[in-house]
């Protein structure tokens, strides 16, 4: 050994074991000046160290942890946020859900954003086809958006998101090209009411080609999703309300890969093999109807 | 509320609580088949509910995080991982090194690896200039690789990389045009030496255009990291090496943005004003040298 090491041993600053680790770091984050971010922060410190200790984390499992979020990183577009689909996987996105947003009495329950919705979704009329050319079965949905007294509510702003027959979101197909399909922005008139036309939702896997869906298959092994529609709806005067409407024949109710499903938000999506549909439109091939009413919280 | 609604309270399977999403979750993620793999998540999903339990994260703050996440991601390039910053900046990346490869007696303390290294650097002869151009003042280390017997080890292969006087790395720079600089792969010969010129390092602060320095600007208040090289030591029969050696004259010693200073790691780079450089080079301006010997385990 040269010289030069030994004056090294005049600083004091020892980092001999992890406690010492943790309690030097969690003193620097002490310094945090917002009250919350620093809650956050030190709480944050705490269980991602204990998290370490726990399972005694080697170097060669934290490369791997580094280089699985870097390519999760890679695996994000505008309209797919890998990061929350491993939130969703997780279950921290209906814990934080649940625990922001607990069940309201006599008003629609809540459940996980996704990783889909986008901003500045096109606008339609009521009553209108958003499919924009999603194959699959036709649906029409209808329905009211409704205050805890059961008054209608105009000037909500709905958006309306879902996956075609193939179980596919237009940001996961060629979205430059055929996108957006199967995505509306919807504004409800005096009567609070909402109608349109789509194509029925069906189950599906999570996103195939991402880092999510690695860990699920080698973890829970369960990585469908019952079919849903996604609601996020704005009123005034009210709560965002963010939730699904699950289909009640899904195989995969029990089993939801993200943990999303709420009895209050599964609905009979109504087979008809022909006829006359609600808003009077003449349908020579099946289609399926939902009714399902929403009611917001002030 | 339509009649549909009625029927979805058949389902049993209620989330009523957080426990109860939290049990649901630790019940799916017991059917992982691979035994150390079931042990990680299951304590990554307990420490990352506890998490949002404990600070009751909101639907906000959530959104924030997926975001800063996403973001994260983008910050990614080849010989930059943004991810291994945070990691670094939580003190994780020092709590792994330190359990993973506790203090070895009678040997060379390893520290984190940060999140420059790049694989497959360029190779030198020994007592060539690895700078390539870097700016800073000239800089001439060596030492020996020695066994715990202080026997030389010969055939070690060192990745030895460090900034210029700017305090960046070549990662940082237009790397296409100017580098690889600053960085090296060396091979010792049968006295274990390593000799090589370079550029003296000095303390920087971590990249300035990336998520990890806003939250250590919100947080706690330091981002510089005191002057150092890096060095990665593969010797045949012993364990890998990576680690840093610190200049003993940084005024950041106490400070680490990331918390990988260890006194053992300290060392006098010194200052000459000109003349005879320990290899027999005539200098005609300041520079400095550095010796230091690197002890491996097996």
């Amino acid at each position: 050994m040269s010289s030069n090491q030994k004056s090294a041993h005049t600083i004091e600053n020892l980092y001999d074991a992890t406690d010492l680790i943790t309690q030097e770091v969690l003193k620097r984050y002490e310094q945090t000046p917002d009250p919350r971010l620093k809650e956050i922060m030190l709480s944050l410190v705490k269980h991602v160290h204990s998290f370490a200790k726990e399972v005694k984390l080697s170097s060669k499992e934290w490369l791997f942890l580094m280089q699985y979020l870097e390519e999760t990183g890679k695996w994000c577009s505008p309209g797919r946020n890998e990061f929350m689909i491993f939130s969703d996987a997780l279950g921290l996105s209906m814990l934080t859900v649940t625990q922001d947003y607990p069940r309201p009495a006599h008003a629609t329950e809540a459940t996980l954003v996704g990783p889909f919705l986008l901003e500045n979704a096109p606008q339609f009329a009521m009553g209108t086809d958003i499919s924009n050319g999603a194959a699959g079965t036709p649906m029409y949905a209808k329905g009211r958006i409704l205050d805890t007294e059961g008054q209608p509510i105009a000037n909500c702003v709905i958006d309306v998101w879902h996956s075609d027959d193939r179980g596919l979101y237009d940001v996961q197909d060629d979205f430059e090209k055929s996108g957006p399909w199967g995505r509306a922005q919807l504004t409800t008139g005096a009567n609070g009411e909402y109608t349109f036309w789509s194509v029925l939702p069906v189950d599906y896997p999570i996103p195939q080609d991402g880092t999510a869906i690695r860990m699920l298959r080698a973890t829970t092994g369960r990585s469908w999703r019952p079919a849903h529609l996604h609601f996020r709806i704005q009123a005034p005067g009210h709560r965002q309300l963010i939730t699904h409407i699950f289909d009640k024949n899904s195989k995969n109710l029990d089993g939801d890969a993200v943990f999303g499903v709420r009895p209050s938000l599964i609905a009979d999506f109504v087979y008809h093999d022909n006829g006359v549909a609600p808003d009077g439109k003449k349908m020579d091939k099946d289609f399926y109807t939902l009714d399902y009413d929403f009611v917001m919280t002030r």
